[in-house]
């Protein structure tokens, strides 16, 4: 095992690189932060490049870091290791693992969640792991969406980046190679004249799209599925959060 | 309508501690920023002490700002403005109000969301938000939530404060006194022995609690419920986000 005492140590320079795209892309490697995320990722064989932790996380997570090779395991001292958390009150153990292929194409597709342009990262996270706990089997980032390997898609996530397939297409091929397999596709649309979600007949496997924050599902989607559902407001409120909205849907279809 | 172009002006100096508890606290007010949260506490009558804007905001926000009496409004030096605003890019105008009271009982409790010790400000006030497009009455409080005036819980809850009742309680009396009017209270547990929410038959009037992000409901909360419900979680996921779980059981209920 490794000692860093040193912030200006060229692994912990790297490190903090990782916070921006840029880096991760170029080095195909992200950061996860946090006993319960690198629990996941260890359950989840993902590809460890580095096991960060301290003194007191040695002892503290032993049982975690023991099935980590010990020569990717680094010892910093602890105001180095606050210096690279993106958390107030850090958990002492961190892991930089290699980035998963978000390229592939799977020809399993069952229920799918599919994101268009949904910026904030915390609703990415969070849509990721309530499709996971809904037992969908993918889900399928468009154009803008938040990168899932920055720290706020990630805490949000809750590792559910090992349960669930993710994806990157173009929605305009996607949607369509898909109805051509018989999937029905669905919309979502903050409009009285969609369909009510509460009268769709659903089968065993579909596609939901759920839009951008302040824009919806973009109009070039819309006009490519099968139909466009919507779920009634009962009270004032304009509309809910959208990651609430999936939520709804992905439970009750 | 007064001008400010110093940062160190008295007014501008309160503002900014209405970011601290404390301060709304003593002051009985908290400040709302941006068009639509503005929007919604002119439309929901809120008490208005200050409006404040920039030279271009009183432009762009016209129609929105002359239905405010004039001797409350503050024209502020753009730099001025963006020293107070929590924004990265602010939409130029914001609102100084009065806090509403949390302290009334009222007595036409229908259906009604109870948070307790939920300490996350974007949680918090996305479950108000959820359970006004839900169309539920009343939203309490219990001990240990998140300040419902700070910028986080504003911003998640896009005025809604103004659509449905809140009220601050203690759970441990405020369940009972419920009970003894008839009304059944339904607590939330990630526990599969507990009862599936789906088979629940529901009336026109109940209370469903949710819980702490990592505690849940706590364990004296749990013990006064009716029946205490789970959501089935069907993938690989531990848990849902509290949000999210609050959102599937409002719409479903």
């Amino acid at each position: 095992m490794e000692y860093i005492t040193s912030a200006k140590n060229q692994l912990v320079k790297n490190i903090k690189k990782l916070a921006k795209k840029k880096y991760r892309d170029e080095l195909n490697q992200y950061v996860l932060e946090g006993e319960h995320l690198v629990e996941e990722a260890l359950k989840g064989g993902a590809d460890f490049v580095y096991l960060l932790t301290t003194d007191g996380g040695l002892i503290a997570y032993r049982e975690l870091i023991q099935h980590v090779d010990e020569d990717k395991i680094r010892v910093l001292a602890s105001h180095v290791f606050e210096g690279i958390s993106e958390i107030p009150t850090p958990q002492k153990i961190m892991a930089v693992v290699k980035k998963q292929n978000l390229n592939s194409q799977n020809q399993s597709y069952r229920k799918i969640l599919i994101l268009d342009n949904v910026q904030d990262p915390g609703n990415v996270g969070t849509m990721i792991r309530t499709a996971d706990a809904a037992g969908f089997s993918h889900v399928i980032l468009g154009l803008g969406c938040a990168d899932i390997y920055q720290g706020k898609v990630l805490r949000a996530m809750q590792g559910s980046q090992y349960h669930i397939a993710i994806e990157e297409h173009n929605l305009l091929t996607f949607i369509p190679e898909q109805q051509t397999n018989k999937m029905k596709i669905y919309g979502t649309e903050l409009n009285k004249d969609a369909f009510d979600y509460r009268h769709i007949e659903m089968s065993d496997s579909f596609g939901i799209i759920l839009g951008n924050e302040g824009q919806g599902v973009s109009k070039e989607v819309l006009a490519l599925t099968d139909a466009n559902l919507y779920i009634p407001i009962l009270g004032q409120a304009e509309s809910l959060n959208v990651a609430i909205a999936a939520g709804i849907l992905m439970f009750s279809l």
